[in-house]
């Protein structure tokens, strides 16, 4: 198999992304949002929301990473974000699917590939928080538009909620102050769980 | 309304390209690809196909422009590449189109996201042409694992694919030699119409 052959095998394999569906709808929607199409919506929210971060980001980094963020699902599966314990067993396999879907490009591209991957999970990089508050951000404005969303549907609290999406505020304070302002606004619906 | 809050009516507004469906479908599979998926999978292909282009990308800039690219079918809808009088038709459509969506951003972004779809249109740059190169090749890859897909389905003549999708050959002498190989194929397998 050449190289370019290699490659297309690749994007045939990657399709596979726009069949996991995440735990989230669509805005004022029932339907549920498959991975492909919001890792789509993640690069056009840092287009726009670039200025926000509190630290100058590389968008042409922060749009890569957010492509291939989610690319490991193919094989490890979508991970609910509010069900802590799940989140922190399946590290392992999101390694390995990381292996073996980088893998599959040639050694140089598999080797960025892998790098942008890492960079987004260990989130120590402006880049990184950048990309992983717009992650973070798009499923509470989802949840604003659907009567609460997964929030009502999995019994949340505000204060989880506060807890789990806190490191948006380490990207970019604005953007924090704008939650703040939404969940807010959630709680006062009824949106979220008392306990 | 303050710009943050024009902006996450922007990212709302632009949910709507989930629901826009394309003749094609998924790779070995009869489930159309929306638009907003669709866009995804071309930023991963250029990404990986990047070096191929005969000229050197700014993949900055091409990422951008496919992200942005389709954006437009929320108001003017998906038109089929086939259907060369429609395609000549809808241009006005389109741009009104670009006007009130982009029109939803800030003055800047707005002009930047429009500067970056008229790029693309235009097909003038090397990077617009390499984004036109690669959101060219998908279909037909698709084509090839669905029986012949939208060739078999709209009855169209290999002339007519070489025909329409020559500008692939204006980004990359080497993508438009794999694409001289598929199409050989394609027709061995009986998928094109013979007038």
């Amino acid at each position: 198999m050449n190289t370019l052959e290699q490659q297309i095998q690749f994007i045939i394999e990657i399709d596979k992304l726009k069949s996991v569906f995440r735990k989230t709808s669509l805005f004022y929607s029932s339907r549920k949002e498959n991975s492909a199409e919001h890792s789509w919506h993640l690069c056009l929210m840092a287009m726009v929301l670039a200025p926000y971060s509190d630290k100058p980001v590389d968008i042409s980094l922060v749009l890569k990473m957010l492509l291939i963020h989610d690319l490991v699902e193919i094989d490890a599966g979508d991970t609910f974000f509010f069900d802590e314990k799940n989140r922190d067993a399946i590290k392992p396999d999101e390694s390995q699917a990381a292996e073996r879907i980088f893998g599959m490009l040639p050694e140089e591209q598999k080797n960025e590939f892998y790098a942008l991957w890492k960079e987004f999970e260990d989130k120590k990089t402006p880049d990184s928080l950048f990309a992983n508050a717009v992650d973070m951000l798009e499923p509470m404005l989802q949840n604003m538009t659907n009567q609460g969303g997964t929030w009502v549907e999995f019994s949340v609290t505000k204060e989880k909620v506060l807890r789990m999406k806190s490191g948006i505020r380490y990207s970019s304070q604005a953007l924090w102050d704008y939650v703040l302002t939404i969940l807010d606004k959630a709680e006062n619906e009824g949106f979220f769980s008392k306990n």
